[in-house]
């Protein structure tokens, strides 16, 4: 593929991958496969199927994968930590499930989205399910600080949402603002998923944090990038649809920049576009005209390059090994998703 | 009013109302709304905006109340019972944000729902919030039992929530299929409000399930006279509308029981107008003469009467109080709101 020459950073490097940490996890993974499907089961079937749609649709697994990954790294030796990286990707589901519903969204990840597929109601209610079942299944692992973590996680996530709703077609929305979003809607899962890798393998505080700031630091690289991806020809590959954050007025960092580096002309049009939702033809392309000319999205991915050295330098506490080394692998594969 | 002369069972009884059990939990209750106002703190102002206009919107807190007695009926002397009665409120309250959703309600006590005034996307994710808040308060509480109880009866509701809205515009829905939407989706939570008073007690495993069966029980019969009221012009005097359920199609025991015992044309009136929806004016008024004739509205309560006596017998085991009698009288008041 002719995008894979862009992967590299320098000549002869080889582009990173995902591919790598999944491998050395791959058989905990195949368990936490199995958990999922097994713990999803209700005797309503509907359940299921609306959950198995979204949990099917080629998810890469980011989030527990980055829990497995983190419980092996602390020297965890059990199998707890496949049940709780299931919870982990069952609260994730069920923050899709919602957000898609709140967003509208047609598409997850290329296919139809459960709320287009099976109606708004069910993927509301199946949500609420998977959530609960989640917080099950922390129970039946039985620890408290797990259930701590995950629980405050989840808080997070919603008031970054609502935060995100807040600041939606607002053009004064600050970079602070956006940042805090970023940071509680989607970082603070993953920092929540790398830090109980922690605590099952029953270590010290300091190496705790060092797994909760590689993973925030990692999960606010992730969505900058992911913010970038919406405005590039990739997206297309990835089967999402280029420009949805800009028809639906979302101001992710690339606005921001753009509007704080423009003249009246042009902050104007962004009012009316974004704020005012008065699109015609020729907007999404005079956007990406202007994100060109300040060069906001490659600064957004060198912000994101500022995070993901960040999540790196976290993982120095733990000696050198081939997983440490797949883990700081995932930031460069993270943020090379956007060239 | 002229409604409390109805309210008699025999001449001279005086009609039971929630009042006595409130005023025996009163400084308890006190402390959970003072819990629960903090508790829904956030720094994301819309959300104690928006989830302060449900819990203020003059719910009873009949589930909480429900936990405050089931605990001090069960022997517990301590405080742990505020928190995990706010956590109860907290998690019906996510739900009632949630159904309000899936319902497209209007209306909520009266008042405009939280969906009407703040938009479905906030009500979605407040819920969440709530939802995810109540079991920090759980992690904090710091029993793994009343979290297993409590997670369970979760995962129950929103199965039973799931099942309702399979059910939905199907006249053939049975009354098995009803009961079983009914016991999740809402006597689930009571059964687990009153099961965790024995929990934080210390109680033997037969004084939990007694709480369980009251709390269970005493949710179906309130459950079944809900569906009751709303054919009763009581609803009016509620804040309510009066036919909710029949112009969405939803298929409740007064509807099933008139369905299985009218004649075809009588069949054709209820799938033409809650199977398909083709309602017009006057339908509504023939429901009513419908259930009349099949007497179905007192079948309904025959039965509410039936599961509220297996309530009050579930409370045989405790020792008489005045506490004691005052639960007993709440399953009276509940079932003749339908008068």
């Amino acid at each position: 593929m002719a995008i894979a020459a862009n992967l590299r950073k320098e000549p002869g490097e080889k582009a990173k991958s995902f591919d790598s940490l999944v491998a050395l996890v791959q058989d905990d993974l195949e368990k936490v496969n199995r958990q999922i499907v097994e713990r999803m089961h209700s005797p309503v079937d509907l359940i299921p199927q609306l959950a198995g749609h979204i949990i099917a649709a080629g998810g890469k697994r980011l989030r527990p994968v980055l829990t497995l990954a983190s419980a092996r790294l602390a020297g965890h030796q059990g199998e707890r930590h496949v049940k709780l990286a299931a919870c982990v990707e069952f609260i994730h589901t069920a923050t899709l499930l919602h957000d898609d519903v709140v967003d509208e969204s047609e598409l997850r990840r290329g296919q139809a989205s459960a709320n287009a597929l099976f109606g708004n109601k069910p993927s509301v209610l199946v949500g609420d399910f998977l959530f609960s079942r989640s917080f099950e299944l922390m129970v039946e692992d039985g620890s408290l600080p797990v259930l701590a973590i995950l629980s405050r996680a989840s808080s997070i996530i919603s008031e970054g949402e609502v935060l995100q709703l807040i600041t939606a077609n607002d053009t004064e929305t600050t970079e602070e603002a956006y940042l805090e979003v970023i940071r509680s809607k989607t970082a603070a899962l993953f920092a929540a998923a790398c830090r109980i890798g922690a605590v099952v393998a029953d270590r010290p505080q300091a190496d705790e944090e060092a797994l909760d700031s590689y993973g925030l630091n990692l999960g606010i690289a992730f969505q900058l990038i992911d913010d970038v991806l919406d405005y590039s020809a990739k997206q297309a590959v990835l089967g999402k649809t280029v420009g949805d954050d800009f028809r639906e007025g979302k101001i992710t960092l690339p606005i921001i920049l753009a509007f704080r580096r423009g003249d009246d002309e042009e902050r104007e049009f962004w009012r009316r576009t974004v704020e005012r939702l008065e699109q015609q033809d020729g907007d999404l392309e005079h956007a990406f005209h202007l994100m060109e000319k300040h060069g906001t999205l490659n600064d957004t991915i060198a912000r994101a390059r500022e995070y993901g050295d960040l999540a790196v330098a976290a993982l120095d506490v733990f000696p050198d090994s081939p997983l440490k080394q797949a883990m700081a692998d995932v930031v460069d594969f993270c943020i090379e998703r956007a060239y």
